[in-house]
């Protein structure tokens, strides 16, 4: 497996369960990041690893580094007290690497450097938009909301575009197009994954690379974003934005418990159907089992809502590692 | 010159110039430093590489850091603007560290890892105390005093004590012990050197160490702490505080320049009288061309201190490699 070209495509807690499975393995590894913040929302029962930084960007570069704890508990340090109580550690981190430094890419090399890591975070673009959606109903949200909120008109969407428009950075262009393998999910559809291809260059950048198209299907469905999607409808959406149809798709064929399920029902999701064929996908499908079946333990009564947060449904990140060591062969 | 072990004792720019000019070897490396803090005094002409952070820990980190440029940058920044200004991000740094971490110990583990330290910066006492002089006028000062001030009774310091007394950081101890080359110098005779031994345990360790002990002769003599010292005089005061004689010594044969005089005499400093006879020291004289004669260029008029503290007189880096690299063979 070595000296391969991965890149990543994605952001959210999705990419940080494949870059933690990948790092290990002496590849060339990078990943392509959604400048859509996803990883901003707090008031959602999201992070499936438990607490990780806020921001696509940091979540994918913590993945990457030797240190991962560290990095964690350094970037989700809040100060308690003082003139600095409030003030997040990683942002004030960031705010005087900018200070000291050029550039923004002068920032992310130190970033790099300061956090050890195995690979390398390209930002999908070098200035910050929005993602707005349209639902069939006609209702129009943004990146926020389609976090946070339920999908009152149970509707699907229509379109998606980058509110301003941006180009793409040529860095993470460059690095699509020289890839041999480029992996995008598990991970929110629109917030996530098509968010990387509504910046202007991205998607031809994929179109035009001669790398393997790799897409990792989630387990469960998301209101706001995919609500009652079977596994092609994951497939066509992404085909519409990346125009491209994904040469390998990897589905998990485990059941997701009865808790696990009665707990998404109450957010109107459910386990993604898997409905691929030879007639709808024209790929190779490769079915395994990947659930992260380990129940973290419920440390107190009171701490419901903590449980729920780390024994959400995910990918397991040994099994994905297997999985995709195969593959990558 | 490799796997050779390397302790270097004391903090400032003197030990930041050694640990420089040794770090490219190879060796293991480590600094052994005063918490009796040298480096955090604004109000003085003292700081010989321009802008280095306050305290003699970071220097020491600094100047083993693979990155030196962006942690001197990182920890002299202080913030302009909002809830964070006035705020230095050295401390900052340190303070979520120390919020995240278990104990001090594991802060150093995690500062030498995130700044890329080749070697090790070992606190000489794991308390802070200060160190506090008594001169022949009676004059009693401390730490901060000791730097700022002139020596307006010129007289000589008859004793130093550590307030409140510490006891010796176990970890430094018995590095001191395992070493095969121990480096006391150049810097300020009591607050960067005399420091060190000033801590319960430190100099029994450095009886007790086969290591070979090297001192490196300050080029000037200091005010406040040793007003016309000559040579021999530097090395009879540590003697009295690490009860050992040096192995070896090394003196700088250049003189300093008529512009340099004059600058240091306003200070009531003059160059060190080089007086070591065979009569007077038992060890080893090693005389070597080691001043820095690069003259920085004064870039505006205006920015005369500016243009003090880069040129004020030092041991060359590279002068001081080479030497070094001939001994410690």
């Amino acid at each position: 497996m070595s000296e391969k070209k991965i890149t990543i495509l994605g952001g959210g807690t999705g990419s940080f369960v494949v870059l933690t499975a990948l790092k290990k393995q002496g590849l060339d590894l990078a990943a392509v990041v959604t400048m859509m913040d996803s990883g901003g929302s707090t008031g959602r029962l999201r992070d499936q690893l438990g607490v990780l930084p806020p921001g696509d960007l940091r979540q994918c570069l913590v993945a990457l580094s030797k240190a991962p704890k560290l990095w964690r508990k350094l970037f989700t340090y809040r100060f308690e007290k003082g003139d600095l109580a409030g003030h997040n550690f990683g942002n004030i981190m960031i705010s005087a690497l900018q200070k000291v430094s050029k550039n923004y890419d002068e920032v992310l090399d130190e970033l790099h450097y300061l956090m050890h890591c195995v690979g390398r975070v390209y930002p999908a673009a070098l200035s910050n938009a929005d993602i707005q959606v349209t639902y069939t109903s006609g209702r129009v949200i943004n990146s926020e909301k389609l976090l946070d909120e339920s999908n009152p008109d149970e509707a699907t969407i229509v379109n998606a575009t980058a509110i301003p428009s941006v180009v793409a950075n040529p860095k993470a262009t460059t690095r699509i197009l020289s890839s041999d393998y480029i992996i995008a999910g598990p991970g929110d559809l629109y917030s996530s994954i098509i968010s990387v291809a509504l910046v202007d260059g991205v998607s031809h950048a994929v179109q035009q690379s001669h790398a393997k198209l790799i897409y990792i299907m989630n387990i469960m469905t998301k209101a706001s974003q995919t609500f009652k999607y079977p596994a092609s409808k994951h497939i066509s959406d992404f085909i519409k934005y990346f125009g491209r149809e994904p040469d390998i798709c990897i589905v998990n064929t485990d059941t997701v418990s009865p808790a696990m399920s009665a707990l998404y029902a109450t957010h109107h999701e459910t386990q993604v159907i898997d409905d691929l064929t030879e007639v709808n996908f024209k790929g190779r499908i490769v079915r395994a089992s990947l659930l992260d079946t380990f129940v973290h333990p419920r440390s107190t009564v009171e701490s419901l809502s903590a449980t729920f947060s780390h024994s959400i449904v995910r990918h397991d990140e040994h099994k994905l590692e297997l999985c995709l060591k195969d593959l990558l062969k």
